[in-house]
């Protein structure tokens, strides 16, 4: 009897036992599932062909991080992007990533959006370029004749060093470590801005400038993107004989660029431009911008979609000493603010974020602190506005070093309305989305995330974007176009 | 009568106007106001004395970090702990925070607690103690007389170049920059591995470690903590006559080490234990570990108190290999699971989340990744999980290089279960708990969080320790009377 109710007993406990750990397993299981339904492109559904092609991907993905996680010096998004852009080349993902057709690109600034080799080996090279050094000053400038004697023609002037130099002062780019070189923030954004300074007269030579924007958007165009929204402080342009160009002018060549680039491209869905002047002025200042926008916005309605303050947000003016006059803009004008790109918790950049969402920003650039802010971060979600993130352009100005370390994974993790863009490729050897996109993939989303994501960021940059919604169609279709192809080429690897 | 229409219209218009704008600036304070009383912190209230040091604290804090905003150079918590701890010595804020009682520190390793000075200066002159330097591989042991000729008296072996090679091995201190000689994890790693197996043999001679230990709670006196609790692998002790103790006898040597502190420092509440082996083990290994913990638990009641597993995450056994050996154990044993102290998200450390939250952990060390896991985030929450965050180890160890990246910045947002502590101190120069609530609250949390958030801490750290329910209030006693003395020595500074 004693011995019935021992063995009783024991399978009793056994069973229990083995619910207690079904349960386990069971509530594993769920939670994992769960985790990956809230994810970025958890609603996306990949045909079989898609799923093939996503196998391709994967393996590659997986094997790039398991060499990463052996060999941390191998892993290419934990390193300056200055560094390792060339070893980013010949990544197997970033080929693919460069392969895909991406949709738009939603943050890009004017005068930083074309390769140091075509400014240089060919803007560089035009007639009538004149070099002014002065001491530490180097200029570069077009004339008819020049002012003065400070000025010699550049193709004379030409030597090694010289070269070195201008080619310097064109790029982010360094010999030395960069980490070294620009240890924080306030340094590399120094540099950062001088390239701006520097690059200002070379590029808004009118010629020049038409130039450099239509190869702005063939590159971009080449990296399989279809649309384009410029920041751009409409910078005055000038010709030989000194006529200047004011910010209506300079909308107006744009849009010829636009027009011509399109007839060129006929799929490419276009351009649109978000005025975007300097936000390191007074608050005065932002009165004249607002006007301006204002006739920008009647002169060119849907082409000139939005406005926003550009430049460091640390030390420029935080939104809320403006924000009075900006409400006098709402609902006339579109927002799409720069707010928190910043790393210093509790500051007015920080604190831009609040700002940039009660003054109706339909989209916020960077957004970098966002997730410090839990009540915005729902604000975002429920007002359906996309955080356009740039992860090369915060890991090269120094926000992040590792963008394992990026707060984007948590965006992503719950699938916040994300775009991700390039700032400004052209100044740190970057081209096009691609090596956002890699960035992204790699290092800031799951191991898990796979083809899905990337599909859920084309539609999200066409959802969020300034496009009619016929353009919309427009653009959806092309890419779908391109996309099949992309997916068939892939599959003609599999097979 | 035209007029007489246009005056209402305006005043209409500029009425609306205001009204837009007032909604503005209310709904600005209000989200404002929101975040505050979401903050870590929220909850507690300021007495006018301690209002008056809380300006003292902000001063400093505020004149901290304008001074790296300006200059980020400046700005400690953004750089490797390694290289600046002797300049957060002559911090204000830093030596306000070493003046506070700070409650309790919940997440600290056995042989890892003590400063370099005292290990170096004095437990490296004890008689007995020989070295052994055969190829690359240095060793100390204390014998009666040495199995070999391998082994020398360290007393006549000394020389300035033996010396600095001990001291070396003992600390992760380098004398070049840490970031360079260290690039990675895996590199800091290996180092500090290397570090507790080096020490190992000088700390496990019994009388040694006894004095190790009593040294390592007095640092922690010393620094205002008033109860420790030890992640101990129980390590063998050896005697010069060869004897050895396993795990049952060593946790009574802890026993015994804590009850002579405790009578010598009648205001220090104690000493806890949690089993802590190696997870660089295979699975069956931890079966024997589950057996050891049982017998440890019974023989020590409320002196054992729980089981974790410790070193490199990353590449030691993911706890969803063992879920079903560790289920048997619940309920029976409390587990302080390590989970997430990584950034390979989606990897099977970044998963270990999972299974310690569904294990039933009842704290988590680091959690380092748990932002990315936005449902275990409310299950932490719901469950009442407290986060054991370690600042300057996540920086030391090569998580995070700045600490303004360092996500517990959301954690402290939305006053998750937070408690701070440090890890393995001794192996980076740092004492106590103070340079880790210092990084927490320049570095990680906003700008805005003030004194509050460290009466926060200390209910915390009490409130999620392993503390019966009496010696909690015994805790929260004693802490009370060290803080009233600690805001009366800061108030005579005020007046």
């Amino acid at each position: 009897m004693k011995i019935v109710i021992c063995i009783v007993f024991v399978v009793f406990c056994r069973s229990i036992h083995a619910k207690v750990n079904n349960d386990y397993w069971s509530q594993r299981a769920k939670l994992l599932q769960s985790e990956k339904k809230s994810m970025f492109g958890h609603g996306i559904v990949l045909d079989a062909s898609e799923q093939a092609v996503n196998e391709i991907l994967m393996k590659a993905k997986n094997e790039e991080i398991d060499k990463g996680f052996k060999d941390p010096s191998s892993f290419l998004p934990s390193q300056n992007f200055l560094r390792v852009h060339d070893s980013i080349d010949n990544s197997t993902v970033f080929r693919v990533i460069r392969d895909m057709p991406k949709g738009a690109a939603l943050h890009v600034h004017d005068t930083a959006i074309v390769s140091l080799d075509y400014v240089y080996h060919n803007l560089t090279y035009r007639p009538n370029l004149y070099v002014s050094q002065q001491d530490d000053s180097l200029r570069l400038r077009f004339f008819d004749k020049p002012k003065n004697d400070s000025w010699t023609l550049l193709s004379d002037a030409r030597n090694e060093t010289l070269d070195a130099r201008i080619k310097r002062q064109l790029s982010l780019e360094v010999d030395a470590d960069p980490d070294v070189v620009y240890p924080n923030g306030n340094a590399v954004w120094k540099k950062f801005i001088s390239i701006f300074v520097f690059g200002r007269d070379l590029i808004c030579y009118r010629p020049v400038f038409e130039d450099y924007t239509y190869q702005g958007l063939l590159e971009f165009y080449q990296d399989n993107v279809l649309y384009v929204e410029l920041r751009t402080i409409l910078p005055t342009l000038y010709e030989l004989n000194g006529t200047e160009y004011g910010p209506i002018e300079v909308a107006r060549i744009y849009q010829r660029v636009a027009e011509r680039f399109e007839r060129d491209h006929p799929d490419f869905v276009g351009l649109k431009l978000i005025y975007a002047p300097s936000r390191r002025v007074n608050a005065s200042k932002v009165r004249e911008y607002v006007a301006t926008a204002r006739s920008l916005v009647d002169a060119f309605p849907g082409f000139v979609v939005g406005f926003d303050l550009v430049s460091q947000e640390d030390i420029g003016l935080p939104l809320v000493e403006v924000a009075d006059q900006l409400l006098d803009l709402n609902n006339e004008l579109p927002f799409f603010f720069h707010a928190g790109e910043t790393n210093w918790y509790g500051s007015s950049s920080d604190e831009n974020l609040l700002d940039a969402v009660l003054l109706n920003t339909r989209r916020i650039g960077h957004g970098y602190a966002l997730v410090k802010h839990p009540e915005l971060l729902e604000m975002v979600r429920r007002r359906n506005i996309a955080i356009e993130l740039c992860p090369v352009s915060n890991q090269v100005l120094a926000l992040v070093r590792d963008q394992r370390n990026h707060p984007a994974s948590v965006l992503f993790a719950a699938d916040y309305p994300v775009v991700v863009s390039s700032d400004d490729p052209g100044l740190w050897a970057a081209r096009g989305l691609s090596y956002d996109f890699y960035e992204a993939f790699l290092g800031i989303m799951s191991r898990r995330a796979d083809l899905k994501v990337f599909k859920k960021l084309v539609y999200n940059s066409i959802q969020y974007s300034a496009m009619s919604k016929e353009d919309k169609w427009k653009a959806l279709d092309i890419w779908l176009n391109k996309w099949q192809a992309f997916i068939n080429k892939y599959l003609g690897r599999v097979s």
